[in-house]
């Protein structure tokens, strides 16, 4: 798929079919992953895969309110940060956006689709407890629920007129 | 250009060629970036474009001690938070990110080259009185700076295994 299709045709994915997303696509979506641009180049992602047949999954649901979608998603990506590489709380933070937009655009482009959840966030120890991972060395950045899509997704953008702070000469 | 193809070809481009970014370019770039996830939908990002005839150019390149990356760079892309926006500080620089990568993309996409600077956020006060702009409505986030390469990218990443928490069953 073409970038600026994939760009424009990307939208959040909430419901899956039960199909496996096979662990070759999931390579190339963490390998997406890794090429996006940080800071000082300090790549400070790290990321734990949660397949479906894991056991910690309906935990992991547990952490959250959309306890339905972490359910029905065929593959869980947690984007945490190594706190060991953290240089700057801004720039890493957006350094991991752009992690999980590579990802996302990629999934898109593998014809799957996926929603990027925060809302657990509100739930960082409970999670950290779940997976075992220590909360010393990892920050919880986000969860990707994915899997094959069951809908259509639908979100609506502000026109560019509205996001320029002047217009453009 | 293809979603892996750019993702992985893009690199951070500091050197640039005197000619100019056509303005259909530039909102191809900006349209680009509007697309971007953002918790709640809420397109937290604000633009201004700094083209290479603006008076502001030379004293933005004043704010950085990167000034001959700014001063040659064709274009400036200022991207901004709103901060009537904003509803979470972590997830809104997430979504900021997401957005800067669209736009990088974008830019590899169409032949450009691009740098994302974020060492000019230390004096962001000064750029506020350089641009006009009001400290109390939006956040400096970043500038990137793009123009015609006059380089090749070059920047290594950690491979795959040093980024998983645990092996990828």
């Amino acid at each position: 798929m073409e970038v600026l299709e994939a760009i424009k045709k990307r939208r959040s994915i909430r419901q899956f079919t039960d199909q496996d997303v096979p662990k070759e696509f999931l390579l190339k979506i963490l390998d997406a992953g890794r090429f996006a641009p940080s800071g000082l180049n300090n790549q400070p992602w790290r990321f734990l895969v949660i397949r479906k047949q894991d056991p910690r999954k309906p935990l992991l649901a547990q952490c959250t309110k959309y306890s339905h979608i972490v359910q029905r998603a065929n593959v869980l990506i947690v984007v945490f940060l190594d706190k060991a590489s953290s240089y700057h709380q801004l720039k890493d933070a957006q350094a991991i956006g752009a992690c999980i937009q590579n990802m996302l655009l990629t999934i898109c482009d593998l014809g799957l689709g996926a929603v990027w959840l925060g809302e657990i966030l509100n739930q960082e120890e409970q999670v950290h407890q779940v997976l075992g991972t220590d909360a010393n060395q990892l920050g919880l950045m986000a969860v990707i629920a994915l899997g094959y899509p069951d809908q259509r997704g639908s979100s609506q953008r502000k026109p560019l007129d509205q996001l320029l702070v002047e217009e453009l000469c």
